[in-house]
């Protein structure tokens, strides 16, 4: 496959590069951004030299489209609602790193995002790309979009209970801490490391708009789940999220059988992996790499159940599984070039 | 009154001494540890240099009686429990750092400790420390059990919710997150610097040695409340604490409601800053100082309320509670040269 | 004395109104801002609640005359070259936190800085702030040019060498490295949490603007020292600088004559601690406080000296200083209001 | 090939693994260790998990030799000095990551390093494995010991200017500053978090043990280069060294000759990269992978070029030059397996 990328500078677009690298049977033509056209790319980020030769490109469809047959869009909310139809019309199959394609009810996009929804015929081509659990609509999809770095978290630690009926469906409380790559490359005030360095913020309390394609995709598994309480926090650390759920169990469960439920679940999916019973992993146990690590707990003092789930939130949480989805389209191995240790320590 | 500080070379210690320098009515007459005795404290820690004078010395206890009415013991776990009774038969008035007089039950000490308990009939005579909701008391004390620093954080944050009986009692969850330096001073693999930088931990999850004296608290103030879910996270700062509080109310709120609980609980507390409705704390708003800053919000979707609370855990999760206390000992106010901003940026 | 303070919003604006909070002889009477007139101070640095109660003012002379006699100026480069003149000609003393008086040649000003210097007349009456070696010119001064904070530590670092004419003058290089804090408030992408972090910077290498003033200061004490050879780094810590010397002696020496020469030269000042022969000092060591902590070394391999000085770069190396000049010119004692120990860890 | 790792729970050893994994020509037959045997590499390293299967094992030589035709020795100083003559014997190549078999005369050994020095005679089979100047004697090698993490940058960065001759020979001074993780994996109080973070520390001032086998390998290229001054600094980063050098010219140079020299010195490095003239590189923009980035400058005022070099001090600092130079005794490409991009952000 052929692949142009848009949104080329940012923190995601950047990690596309990376992983596209030496890529088999991916290989990017083109780099395109908005605001950086003509520039060469290893003038501002030098770390790519020897690898990387392209200049900046204006967004033009139709020269895309004459090279390319999949786009990777790594644009700010907004950007890809307009864009993804003209991409799709010329015939490139999409993969949305935004939230644009995320919530299939137009006005709950705008409510939560604050901005014009996308178009709902678009819309409902979207396939949501978790890919643990939607491989089979991703191998046929035209436009993936996908998921959020928080959501992909807590999706994939959500999953188990959710599908198998463990918890109350009131329950669910995540409070969810990362790193602040998360936040993307403009500097603000909340990102200048002399305030965030030694501290660390809880922001968008409930109102994080990852909230409603977390909301939607439990709906999707358990129709009577309700509405969750989600805490996100910006802690010092560059890359990687850590989501810890609490729920309350229907009806007591040991220990044993929680894990067991979480290993089978996963027991096909190369990039999950399960800690022992009591065991929680820790982000930079899966810094750079794809791996979603996944810890679980029971308390009987209390009837609550505790899930750690840890991604880096570049990998797993956005560019790594949209190359995952990617080599999904391709039809090879999900792990094509993916398949490489955390950068530990 | 005249102090002396047993483990004076902790980060408990050690601020003990930077808040007593130059305080009007409380000296430090000396400073005793167990592993370092004969050595002057600059050579390790030259940045008292100036200031301090000190040798240490080895524990003496009639050696110590002889100059000092007050000891604060800031040891570990276990070695209080045993030294007290004969600082309190020497007459001298005790503030203790450690957990060991904070649990009035010596098994449920010894259950979370894996410890011998102090003996009951000194734990009776304990006050715990928790200024704010105990100052009575602790003006007439004469052995002062100081709060753990999650502890101090949590209950503070509980108390207005609970006080008034707004949760449903088993509702409680805390998610605590802190500083490396609540791990004290010695050196391990988890505060290594390579593994703990850029990183985070969840630990000791539902089994943290805080959880039955905020448990106690808690019954004392409503003695209907349930076992609480408890989650602690080593986060890569150096000091501060940020819990984060989830509570189902009993029935519907305002966040305008609750916001005024928490003023009215605090506006005679100096060291308690509530902020504005939804809008929540940073522990760089507080360190350094001896502060307690709350935020709080009320989320209608899901009849949860959030609360943050934040601490600098060296000061008001630890020495600077104990000077407070020593304040209201020493019939000063409880203010006393511990009213200083915090340290931003 | 009545003191207004001019940017207050930046780090070294919040730093002194944390040292003249609770000021026995200097009280702040007014905070003024370019850009956030009519804002309580409080809602954008809820860390000064109960302390502060301003509203920031707009910079109006006539209005600020009649209530301050000192005015504090902590504003970027050009600021204060033109608002100096006005406010000095109102009655006022100026001590000014930025560059613009400290280059007593307009054209050598015009050359590092790239902007039109303060007029001449001007530049004359005012005394560089470097308290250490400055005080009886500071008593009676009118106008202050508080130093860099590279240049003050560099400056404390070699002055008993160069006083002493113990190195070759064309021999001194500094390897200077700073915490980002010392970049200012306003976010880039060099200070973006995401690219320090976890990294560190060589900018300005031999074009740094405080180059001048730390040669116009050399050549005051030895009129042969010539162009030093200067690079910076910002450091991933919020506050702290450590400067290294490097320099080649004339003529043999020993480790112990070196140390002497330094405990000599500073056995007056309050504020500046020599370090044990062969024992360099750590930012942590001052951290918050307005020492400058200093550690000596002579290498007879190479008949080099190694002199390491830190220093808080907002307390000693901006606001601190600042008011340690403004206690000499209200005639107190130059530690009052100042005396405190560094905050550890 | 295939290679056993001795000492593989280390941060080089690990990287080893990390970097063996998926390997095309060498394979990892075993792994062992002194103090955890009988242990799954991934109990205490679960970041390996899905990858490596391996249980430590003891160290015999018989057993390795059966398997491996070459061992990596990962171990402290004084380790391999024992180990190797029985490896060597046995018919193995070895590669050493300590600096055992660097210094090529035994009493300069035991003055930097404290410890009894390498027989002579194995010494004397040492190849110093700075793989760019050395890959001749590397491919036929049956011993190569690894440079140390200071001392590759430093070499690389000082090579073009001794080899061609362009410094005063007494006039190299360098300051370098290595993040954490260069210090081991042993927690001491230096590395304890709270301590070094948010600080930074200057140690070993012209003490530091790979002073001789930089000035050994100075002395190669030009015997009148006089000794060098040599400073380290712990900066609270985990992965990272950049080094400093300060040197003056014999005779005037331009910028633009003294950039032609680096660029033609390494035009055929794959793994050296030369920035710009003027533009300095970060640790970052090598993080995670086995380049050694360069910037020059040449300072007209004072005669002096600044030259500026930054590895990831687990890469090509270690682990990742262990790779290169296994890769030449493989007979393969030196990227094998190794060209990859750094980690960013």
């Amino acid at each position: 496959m052929k692949a142009a990328i848009i949104g080329a500078t940012g923190y995601g677009g950047l990690e596309l590069l990376r992983l596209l690298t030496h890529h088999p049977s991916i290989t990017v033509t083109s780099v395109h951004s908005f605001s950086q056209i003509g520039e060469v790319m290893t003038t501002p980020y030098p770390h790519l030299s020897t690898f990387i030769s392209h200049t900046l490109e204006e967004v033009d469809v139709e020269g895309i489209a004459k090279e390319a047959d999949l786009v990777f869009l790594a644009t700010p909310a907004g950007v890809s609602a307009n864009l993804t139809p003209s991409l799709l019309e010329a015939g490139m199959r999409v993969i949305d790193l935004s939230g644009d394609f995320r919530i299939r009810k137009p006005f709950i996009y705008e409510e939560w995002y604050k901005k014009t929804a996308a178009k709902e015929e678009v819309l409902q081509q979207a396939v949501y790309g978790l890919t643990e659990w939607k491989k089979s609509e991703i191998a046929t999809a035209r436009l993936i979009a996908n998921p959020g770095c928080y959501a992909t978290a807590t999706l994939l630690a959500a999953a188990p209970l959710v599908k198998n009926g463990i918890i109350e469906v009131d329950s669910l409380i995540i409070d969810a801490k990362s790193g602040v790559s998360g936040a993307g490359k403009t500097p603000t005030s909340m990102t200048h490391f002399p305030e965030i360095h030694d501290n660390l913020y809880i922001y968008k309390v409930n109102e994080h708009q990852h909230v409603p394609e977390i909301e939607q995709m439990l709906q999707e598994w358990d129709e009577n789940m309700k509405p969750i309480t989600f805490s996100t926090h910006l802690i010092p650390i560059t890359r990687g999220i850590m989501v810890t759920l609490y729920a309350k169990v229907k009806q007591e469960i040991t220990d044993v059988t929680l894990q067991q439920i979480y290993e089978e679940s996963y027991c096909h999916s190369p990039f999950v992996r399960i800690r022992e019973k009591g065991v929680f992993p820790s982000p930079k146990e899966v810094r750079g790499s794809n791996f979603c690590d996944i810890g679980t707990a029971y308390d009987k003092r209390t009837g609550r159940i505790t899930i750690v789930a840890v991604i880096d939130n570049v990998m797993k949480g956005a560019a790594g599984q949209a190359v995952q989805n990617a080599n999904i389209l391709a039809g090879v191995e999900e792990t094509k070039n993916l398949h490489f240790m955390p950068l530990y320590p």
